[in-house]
This record gives structure tokens, sequence and C-alpha cells, in this order.
């Protein structure tokens, strides 16, 4: 088996990121119209103890660009993003979603049976084959984090929908 | 192209309709331990056109039930399940993975290029791959309620970590 992960991880970060950036366009412009302070939305929480909005989408850029990072075979860089506004987290999205974009199927071959290890030589090591480091760790956390950014945003009043969320498909 | 989507799809339901299980059994202890009613938590929202927990956990099965039925060609009935209580969702979630491992991967030979017609005769119609099916469609909605059902229960102090929702994998 040689299958590819291209078609399985590609369009997928693509059209998500599509969507967070939706619903944070319709977040700033609601922030806009009803004169709130912006910093009320990026900072907001849904649990004390868990990560604001600003940091959920930088989670979620994070796994956007790291698990194709890592299917391809390369090294994934510390990314130290410090987006915190909504044009910030615009341009992130727009970075994350062109890098993304520049990886090409022949980078993605034999990327199911590619052996992954995270946090390597850490005790929290973990080793993966490619096909369950993408189906069973990265869709997982990424979604998790883009519908938790979703879910913050609709919590806080903001006029958002699933259709918002799903990206163009 | 012959891919079958049978390991894209099949244990990733599997592993988070487990987490799902987990938070879910969380919630319930903790609802016995602090002595509220479980109502409080089945019926909680995030915002008050949103679904509530119990709806966000049936929805959740609906697709883990009715994206691979799809993709094995066959039709999907109508699901009417009435899973109201702790009690009732936990056999929901055990009758949905054992539906779902109950499919064999010689039912999902050639499901990534079969086509796949959702809301058929409607003006929401839409066809697709199996594959863009599974990939633009079904995962991304199957993770929405997963993780809405997480983060409302994390937004009502329940004690459940991104553990919990990744499941085993």
């Amino acid at each position: 088996m040689t299958t590819s992960l291209y078609d399985t991880s590609i369009p997928v970060f693509k059209q998500m990121l599509g969507g967070l950036g939706v619903v944070l366009a319709k977040a700033e412009a609601h922030a806009v119209e009803k004169k709130i302070d912006p910093e009320a939305l990026l900072q907001a929480r849904l649990f004390p103890d868990m990560f604001p909005l600003v940091r959920q989408v930088q989670i979620a850029c994070d796994f956007a660009r790291s698990v194709p990072t890592r299917l391809a075979g390369a090294e994934v860089p510390a990314y130290d993003d410090k987006a915190q506004t909504f044009e910030e987290l615009r341009a992130l999205i727009a970075k994350t979603t062109a890098y993304v974009d520049s990886f090409t199927p022949a980078q993605f071959e034999g990327s199911a049976q590619r052996e992954i290890i995270t946090r390597k030589g850490t005790p929290k090591e973990r080793r993966f084959s490619g096909q369950s480091y993408l189906l069973s760790y990265g869709l997982p956390q990424f979604f998790f984090h883009v519908t938790t950014a979703y879910a913050l945003l609709r919590h806080n009043g903001i006029e958002i929908g699933k259709r918002d969320y799903m990206g163009a498909y």
C-alpha cells in the first residue's frame, strides 16, 4: 500500500480554515457594529481554565501547519505567532492557508506508512503511522480547536451558523 | 483508483464515540456527586438557539451511523432515537459504536468513487464522491457535534480534558 494522504488532509485543512476565517470576520463585524471592545471577544473563554478565542485560533493554525508538514516528512518549526487582534488572526489564517496550499501530492507519497513520532524524547512520546497520525490525532485536534472557537463566539451571541463553520465545500 | 474509505472513517468514528462516552460518564458522575439535577446538564445550551447537550449527542450518533452507511452504498434509515437521560445516551453510544463496528472493509470497496447524494430531491440536494462526502461533509459535521458536546459540558464546570475528548488512540 502506498496511499497518499494528500487528499485526506490538505483539502480538509483548507476548507475548515476558510470557515474559521468567515466566523472570525463575522465576529469582528459584530464587534464594530455593536461597539464592543474586540478584546471582549478575543479574550473570551468558555471556562476560566480554557484557552481564549485568540489562542484557539492560533492552535488550530498550528495543527493545520504541523500535521501536513509531518506527513510530508519535514521537521516542524516552533511557531511563535503572536497574533492577538482580529487583523493579526486574519493574517495568520491567510498565511496558514497559503502554507497548506503550497504542498504538492508528490510530497505526500508514502505518507500513510511514514513513521511519525510526537513529543520525541519525552515521557509522552508517541509513534504513529502517517495514516493514524492524521486520522486519530491530527484531525481530531484540529477540529477541536476550530469548533471550540466557533462555540465560544456563538456563546457570545455572534450570529454565525454551522454553514459558516463548514466553509466552502 | 479504488481506494477504500474504511480506514479513513470507521476507526475515527469509533475513537471519538469512545471519547464522547467518557465525557458523558464524567458529566453523569459529576451530577451525582454534586447532587445536580441531570436535566440541568442534559438540557444545557451554549446559547438559547443552539441545541442542548442531549441533541448534540444524538446528532453526533446520527452522523456516526449515516456516514458509513452511505459510504457502504446502503440507504440511511430515519433515526428516531429518543435518548433523553444519561443512561439512554450511554445506550445510544453503545448501539452506535456496535453498528459502526459491524462494517467490514469489503463493504467499503470503491467507496471513494461512489456517488452520494444528500437531501435528494430538495433544493439543498448535493452530490459528492464518497471521498468528498466523508472528508468535506461527514467528518466536519461529526466533529462539530462531538466537540460542541464537550465544550458545553466544560462550560458547565465538568472536569474533563482534551484527553477525554480524544478517546483511545
